[in-house]
């Protein structure tokens, strides 16, 4: 099969990409590196070395003699998008190529709009490629559990039947985002909806939970292949962020109560829920709606996971409570339905100590990228005039330091046992 | 009362301006005459000839002694539009500037990009300036009860109560939005949700039917005062357009079966719905959704009437039904809930023959302005390369002229006799 992945020079992109080539699918990157532009911008960077795409590619090809082929240009760039659709002929084009970061969105006006016309413009223009160039093409797109917010009601996947005087219709579900990232993304929701409808397109759209881990059994095969790891407090995402908290000693920084409940994956079954969707393809005039995730937990569930975890090898782990920046019910009803993926053959990878250990022992690894300062959450949702640029050029605001770090790093690890399975 | 009104310079929002001025307030409008360079880009004009802004306002000042300032920029800047806010410092912004048309959106890629990256970026700006400079004042923002598309559940205002697997939410209604131009507000309306969720603003956001008519009192003070009346394929309304059929003998162009459902107001009724949201605003954090229309009719109902209407003015009047351009059901169920703008004092004018009358007479008054040309449908919902620029510049696709035009002219009213009521 052949299968376009945008955005996949990044995390979830990247660690696709490489299994869909290993599993024999034609596979493309198609990116423009905006996601390795903004942590030029920001002053972050990942904490493991990720080489240049053209790199990471020549060592694919030499350690499996698989070739994936690089488009390089912006999705928002039509005469670009449409030539890569219209060469490459996808039977799937997943689509990872837009901004992913709830607080990049939220850093000011700027970063909203940009965040907004970004990725509904390179929606937009997918959507009108595929219908010019490839029109049985099937889309994958991203989307995210975020989309739902935190409803009292049992979250379906995409649609509800709903019953009201007398009367009923299966509707969309209604979507309550917590950020122009969100937001933009039930933007894109509708559009993609819509075109299926008007001009009978394929889509899967994909509600994709918060992703942990960095290892796959493909970007394990060499340091060459090696992924992104995030911990900042803009791209980095929660569990990731914990165990590097944990590895380093600093304290984990829970945001308010921690009551805040979300579906989780591992990066293993992403990579395994895009290549399900991809063979199951949507029929024409279909928009499907998966939601992609394998466990719930709060984010308090998940520091006390990984101190568990921390204690096991040794070290002190302890929790601070910030000032929530967000704005989000800190306790709150959450019950979200993902059998979709399940019904097609996902097996998940729950999370585990292994899990916990594994993302430990490359933090410590790499303990020497470590950049403390960019931890702390300074981008505050209630003030859209946080700061632009570099995280690091004005103080943390809402921070109080908790407990005095303690930690000691007691144990450490081989590179061998990086592995997280 | 300070009130600004985006987008004054067209057809709903030059008569809302006028009204809200005569009504004592204090108003400013806010334009950068996109409506006027659409027309020229498209090759058409109002069939009445509305003269240049600064000529409106001056006649206005003469009738009326009253002064409404003129603010000329764009809102998708930023720089300008904040400025507006600062300067003017509004108690209420009523925003109708936005690309406002269905087919528009629907030309192809460019135009649906174009219409909601501005309409998207103009009402964020408009929040970021809101929150950034005058966060008590009260945004009332125009949506579109095209929205909500056609449920086979009744249409509640903005919010509906769900119960669902024995739990109860109350949820933004679900959204099924039938073109780029109609996702455009649906992305709007979650984006001004979110913010008046996270920073505390406060908005009204008016889910409008389709507006007929075109004399309000106080634009038939004098022809200088005069507004739009848009009978094109792209920004004319159906029971404008109609009208103007019937007076000038062509025949009322039905897409489909005709029973197309929706909900419609006199232009009469926008503004003084317009006043009612801003004399009552919203609670500082609340975003609240009013239907905005005051009768439901079928296309076909509109058509049966406006040709009895004619019948009594002594004209044939003949009715066509071309395919349906669009994607959408021609028979369906329609009922939309629209009793909180009554509950707070709306007095509808309901559709009339006089009406229909006063329209009527208006085309013939201006018939020699009329291009038949314009008239019939080139935009299709279901392929997005239809044309770029003017109408006339290819020939009508899907078009069979269906019954020969036999109507004649046989009446010819005075133009004392155009108002409407």
């Amino acid at each position: 099969m052949k299968i376009a992945v945008l955005g996949g020079d990044g995390y979830c992109g990247w660690a696709t990409a490489l299994y869909l080539s290993r599993k024999g699918h034609e596979v493309a990157i198609v990116d423009n590196f905006s996601r390795r532009r903004w942590d030029d911008d920001l002053g972050v960077e990942t904490l493991t070395p990720i080489l240049p795409l053209a790199r990471r590619l020549e060592a694919w090809r030499q350690f499996t003699g698989r070739v994936i082929e690089p488009f390089v240009g912006d999705v928002t760039d039509y005469g670009f998008l449409s030539t890569v659709i219209e060469a490459f002929e996808p039977d799937s084009v997943v689509h990872f190529a837009e901004q992913r970061s709830a607080p990049y969105s939220m850093i000011d006006r700027e970063h909203a709009v940009f965040t907004q016309t970004n990725n509904v413009v390179g929606t937009l223009n997918l959507l009108f490629a595929l219908r010019e160039f490839k029109p049985e093409c099937h889309l994958v797109k991203l989307g995210t559990m975020g989309e739902y917010g935190t409803p009292n009601i049992d979250i379906e996947e995409g649609y509800i039947t709903i019953e009201h005087n007398g009367r009923r219709d299966t509707l969309p579900f209604p979507k309550q985002p917590g950020s122009f990232y969100h937001l933009s993304k039930v933007h894109d929701s509708h559009n993609i909806m819509f075109t299926c409808k008007a001009w009978g397109l394929r889509a899967t759209d994909l509600n994709q939970g918060v992703v942990y881990g960095t290892i796959t059994d493909e970007v394990a095969l060499d340091e060459a292949l090696i992924n992104r790891f995030d911990y900042d407090e803009i791209f980095g995402t929660v569990l990731n962020r914990f165990c590097i908290q944990a590895a380093i000693g600093h304290p984990l920084t829970v945001y308010g109560r921690g009551g805040q409940t979300r579906g989780f994956l591992d990066v293993r079954d992403t990579v395994r829920c895009i290549e399900i969707a991809c063979l199951n393809p949507a029929a024409p005039g279909e928009c499907r709606v998966f939601n992609q995730f394998t466990e719930q937990f709060s984010v308090l569930d998940l520091a006390l996971m990984v101190q568990n975890a921390g204690h096991k090898l040794g070290m002190t782990v302890h929790i601070d409570h910030l000032p929530d920046p967000r704005v989000e019910a800190e306790q709150h009803y959450y019950n979200a339905r993902h059998s979709r993926l399940v019904e097609l053959g996902l097996q998940p990878h729950l999370l585990s100590d292994s899990l916990l250990d594994s993302l430990m022992n490359v933090a410590i690894r790499y303990r020497e990228r470590v950049d403390r300062s960019v931890m702390l959450p300074r981008v505050n949702w209630r003030d859209p005039r946080n700061r632009v640029g570099s995280p690091r050029t004005s103080p943390a605001r809402n921070y109080e330091p908790g407990i005095a770090i303690e930690t000691e790093l007691l144990v450490e690890r081989k590179a061998a046992g990086v592995r997280g399975d």
